[in-house]
């Protein structure tokens, strides 16, 4: 089983790093890119489309019984009880204004439990992997979340949707800085929860990430020694979740802070 | 005088790329890297202060009569009217966490005007520069500042620091999402300047930034068509300045937001 995994997981940073080749082509040529609105400030490009079929294609041949549920085209179910989970652009309203901070996210789960998590960063070249228990890296090397215990020791990042109050967040804000704490926003969720399974943020939080924006990195995050709030295996794929992670000092913090800004 | 400006300005994107290397030198060994506090949350690295002995060394080679002053050493008194205001890391608390946007940031200003501005992200390659008069570029082509006329038509910048009160920023990023606005916060305000230049954020507002991490963004605004809060030539590099840069369809609205959030 292990083995499988592996193999799953070889293959996943190989994709991700060939997803994010051809993501850097349409990056370069902006001027030549469709854009539509999916929604307030929720949008698609070409990238993101083509980015998905053509890692659906790859995932489709290399393991045809596997199910793939993606950001942009219809969910795929499969027989092994795998599925795999992407998102083939990750911060696009980052991309399609030219912003390098953008990512291609691929997980991999079984029965709702992630089982392999890479995130890469194209424009940096920052290649994040996990397995379920064998640890997190960056481009090979170990990762750590931060030991960090106050949020005065460094930043909180966190982000927005049309899934969640918008208050909420002025509130969450507001109480990381009242504790001496920085906030951080990148407008990529998937690359700051990488960012916090290295410990370059103390965690991510966020009121509703969809399933291809946060199982990649939540994996990334308990992998590299740090908590996350458990999301229900049964509903987080096809609904989503609330995201709390970051490292295991600061996770009742966080947690903390969450009830209370995200409560009414 | 053109041809003065011309000169400076072909010598500040050269100096900025060569001092982006060397800062990458270090960031790519950050387990090495002392890090310092000069206050809460305001770290300085081996790295900021090498780098800018390095940039200080080009400039008095080059300018020997030119003042310079700097984030991390004592300012130098100069003959010419013309005076270097030089960050050499913009996004300190990234750079030694290992995040990768942070830039380095030359300036020139002549009696208090800039004159010439380069902002360099060695991660992503990308030189943004500008010179009055001249337009705005990166890596060569042209950049425009924003057209919208609508905060929800895109992403303010912001930052915070400890010269400036985090309520007023909380109550500053509640007002941009009432709007059905996006905030953006990637902890180096040079940069985000850089990218309301290039129309990529519709603006950048922080209520207060010293000149090393205003002078060149500001410029370059103005100079991709943008609008920009004048500050005042007589005190703007010794005191710094708020900061309120953008589209010019959407500078009032800024403006008024920052009136308000920042009043009290």
């Amino acid at each position: 089983m292990t083995d499988d995994l592996d193999q799953r997981m070889h293959f996943a940073i190989d994709l991700a790093r060939r997803a994010g080749e051809l993501g850097l082509k349409y990056f370069r040529d902006l001027e030549n890119l469709t854009i539509e609105s999916k929604g307030h400030q929720d949008l698609v490009s070409d990238a993101d489309r083509e980015v998905e079929l053509f890692v659906r294609a790859a995932i489709a041949e290399a393991y045809p019984q596997d199910g793939i549920v993606g950001e942009e085209h219809a969910p795929t179910a499969g027989r092994t009880g795998y599925v795999w989970v992407i998102d083939p652009i990750d911060g696009t309203a980052n991309f399609v204004r030219g912003i390098p901070a953008w990512c291609v996210v691929i997980a991999c789960a079984r029965d709702g439990e992630t089982v392999v998590g890479v995130i890469h960063e194209a424009s940096s070249g920052e290649t994040f992997h996990g397995r379920l228990g064998g640890g997190a890296f960056v481009n090979g090397r170990p990762i750590k979340a931060s030991g960090a215990k106050a949020l005065s020791e460094g930043s909180v990042g966190t982000g927005l949707s049309n899934r969640a109050a918008t208050e909420h967040v002025a509130v969450l804000i507001s109480m990381i800085m009242a504790e001496g704490g920085v906030f951080f926003r990148n407008a990529s969720g998937a690359l700051m929860l990488a960012y916090a399974a290295a410990g370059r943020l103390l965690g991510y939080v966020e009121e509703h990430m969809n399933a291809w924006d946060c199982l990649a990195g939540m994996l990334l995050v308990e992998e590299a020694g740090g908590t996350v709030l458990k999301p229900d295996p049964k509903t987080v794929i096809s609904q989503g979740t609330q995201v709390i992670a970051g490292g295991s000092n600061i996770f009742p913090k966080l947690g903390a802070l969450c009830t209370e800004a995200f409560r009414n």
